[in-house]
């Protein structure tokens, strides 16, 4: 009851400012939908720093490049954070070889998971035995697997509208297979790159090992090479799979995250930040995932400065460092501000590509979702009709190991082609589409602009 | 009030209903996502006829093509309409040139507009005055512009959230401007590309002249090549534009409609039509636009066979011919139409790129409004959120010549691209996603069912 009535008499204070407020929304897509500077320098961060991966010199580049963008902006103050990054290394290109004496041999497009470790320099043969599910692990047992190859050939589930869906239901076989079939005395582990696309380029992606656990190499093979194997396994199952990868793990490198803010003019220790990951996987330019994602949001603080928006509340544009092997950048964030006696009061990130906005995730309580529902008109005319209870980003949830009321959100995006590029090459800079871009800079702008102007999640 | 009641009687029939319809549209939107026909059948499509111009021998393969498709799909007929259709050609590759005795000279990518007369083999040259609007013709006045090369170099205006109405704001220079600035005694027009793109395409399009007034040249510039006079003018006023295009029209010649049909169980001869035009810019692939709005109709038949759907009506997929020159097409279908003694209930176009779905536009009578607004519940599991009184599509907008109570339909998607490609080159296949184009089908089926299966159109 007490939601209610909070709910319906925000709705009439709304009501009242909606029209004044609306002409501020309106000024903030008109600035961004003209603007070329944050997709500028997304080019250039792609060009530049192609392959920016967490603990190497593409990424101290990226932080450098970055560093400047802001620095050149007239900003209230730009500075590091320090944090240990995790510096794991490719090596050499891999290889994956389907080796048959009835159908000859076929080169298979294949990438080493993050945190694989390596064949050795020989590599390693075995045959292979194809899973579609992690749960046909069990019923095999150690007898079937043992000195096996493992390859999950698990198809993405086109069914969802949001492919986020599909890839949830999917991903499970690079996250946890590899090292389920290691406990079982597997060798290696290919599995099906999880993504919407056919085409020969291979997804990589974590994978994870328990510390105390057997560990194997790990590899992605792209949808064709999947389906190759798969052909090939049905006319010959005694085929025998080359795998090389020389990818291995050095000691922790520093690295960091970078901070730009305006700063509040009536609560100065209220934060409200929005951000991005600087690092990208070593295979791609990074441009969707997600320099995209930290070029808007400080287009955030672009927009906040053109047009003479005075924020009561520090808003912080935070590029994160290793969000794609350990998120050490988004947990050391959370840790320092928690130390420094800072106060947040809402973040947001984008971290689902550049695409048209579609709407907000939310992770609050009931009370503060259902100020936030009351938004819903100003950003309608932006066809952006979705708020709704949900993830955030990988980035700002440490955020709540120590703000229990901390308002989260994340920037949702049309998901249709997101995974066509999530972690492989084809997350290239001409893909993206300067508009679409650009009205997720507006989206985050408006939001932070209302939340901090109507003091909306503020409760007593 | 009679609207009202309507619609709140309206909204409980389907609230009983919503439960068993939704089954329904769950399995259109699952077996769109998982099918390739449609998006297989575009590739060839844009492969093989390439640049298919109403009269062009590729649109002749087009139609031929697409028949071949119809035929193969146990549809219960498949056949042609004869179209007499206009014959324009574009002839040799235009020649535009910059020259200027300071600067040097200039190569601008140029493309003549649809129905432009030609230069004439020598080409012309002649100074050239740049202007941003319409309007400034009459002030200027034939003193200022006899002899002279109009350059309409009006940029496009990025504040609309909707490309289109950033399009219908900018496209006046292109329909009309050379037909105007021909009465003031120019001697050609040139103008810059209606696209929110800045790259080196050009993009062409209808113009129109009065058939008693004098007709000259015209051409579309590069945004590029825009932005390259505009720059060498401001330097030199005094350059001359040498342009060259040997376009010319020949009689009209034979091309068809082509049709394919599952007839109705209960109502035969009320139509529901699904179209989209097989034409396409001859500098083009035409996939967006709008070889993909011609397999997605094709594909709403696929669906309906597929899960075995019976209409109680006659569901027909129309390939229009000639919507971008003359609409003739279009005109042919509905006078034939109302000559066979059919009934039209419904139809709907998509003709604004294979992008994700966002809405409809409705062109119909309130009472008929309000019950399409009632479906929205259906939509917005698949990010539809828009149903709106708008203008439906340029093929089957005639109907309404013949039939005031037929309700017409746009298929509305995501905007932020479509003019990146529209009319230029760029307007290639692999700028299609495959889930994004199948979303399309699904959401015309969905609408198609739901109007056929609730009569939701029929009122006494």
């Amino acid at each position: 009851m007490t939601k209610t009535l909070f709910a319906f008499g925000f709705s009439f204070l709304m009501m009242t400012s909606l029209f004044a407020r609306e002409e501020v929304i309106s000024e903030i897509f008109d600035n961004a939908l003209h603007s070329y500077e944050a997709y500028d320098n997304l080019r250039i961060l792609c060009e530049k720093t192609e392959g920016r991966l967490a603990g190497t010199p593409e990424a101290a580049a990226a932080v450098e490049f970055t560093r400047q963008i802001m620095e050149g902006m007239d900003l209230d103050s730009v500075y590091l954070q320090e944090v240990m990054v995790p510096n794991w290394q490719r090596g050499e290109p891999e290889v994956a070889r389907a080796i048959s004496p009835r159908l000859g041999t076929a080169e298979l497009t294949a990438l080493a998971f993050g945190l694989s470790v390596g064949t050795g320099p020989e590599g390693l043969t075995a045959p292979v035995i194809e899973l579609d599910a992690l749960e046909q692990l069990e019923a095999l047992g150690r007898e079937e697997l043992e000195g096996k190859i493992v390859f999950f050939n698990r198809h993405f589930d086109h069914s969802h509208y949001n492919t986020f869906d599909g890839y949830s239901a999917t991903v499970g076989a690079r996250f946890r297979g590899p090292a389920m079939a290691a406990e079982y005395g597997a060798v290696a582990a290919v599995v099906r790159s999880v993504t919407t696309a056919d085409h020969d380029y291979a997804h990589t992606g974590v994978t994870r090992f328990a510390e105390d656990g057997p560990n194997i190499p790990a590899l992605a093979l792209s949808p064709v090479a999947a389906d190759k194997l798969s052909n090939w396994l049905e006319k010959d199952p005694e085929l025998n799979l080359y795998l090389r990868n020389t990818s291995h793990r050095l000691p922790d490198v520093l690295s960091y995250n970078l901070i730009g803010e305006i700063r509040g003019s009536e609560y100065p220790n209220e934060i409200i930040t929005v951000g991005g990951h600087l690092d990208a996987w070593d295979n791609t330019e990074g441009a969707h995932d997600d320099g995209a994602g930290c070029m808007q949001s400080i287009d955030v603080l672009r927009i906040f400065r053109e047009l003479g928006i005075q924020p009561k509340r520090t808003v912080r544009a935070v590029m994160f460092m290793d969000e794609e092997i350990a998120q050490r950048g988004g947990n050391k964030y959370a840790d320092l501000a928690i130390a420094h006696g800072e106060a947040h009061y809402f973040a947001i990130e984008s971290d689902r590509g550049a695409f048209t906005p579609r709407g907000f995730s939310v992770d609050t309580d009931d009370a503060r979702l259902e100020a936030m529902k009351t938004l819903k008109p100003y950003f309608e005319p932006y066809g952006i009709h979705e708020i709704f209870a949900g993830f955030s980003g990988v980035d700002i949830v440490p955020l709540k190991n120590h703000y229990d009321e901390v308002t989260l959100a994340g920037l949702h995006t049309d998901t249709q082609r997101y995974f066509d590029l999530h972690h492989a090459a084809s997350d290239t800079f001409d893909q993206v589409n300067r508009r679409e871009m650009q009205l997720g800079s507006a989206a985050m702008a408006a939001l932070i602009y209302l939340v901090d102007a109507l003091d909306l999640l503020v409760t007593e």
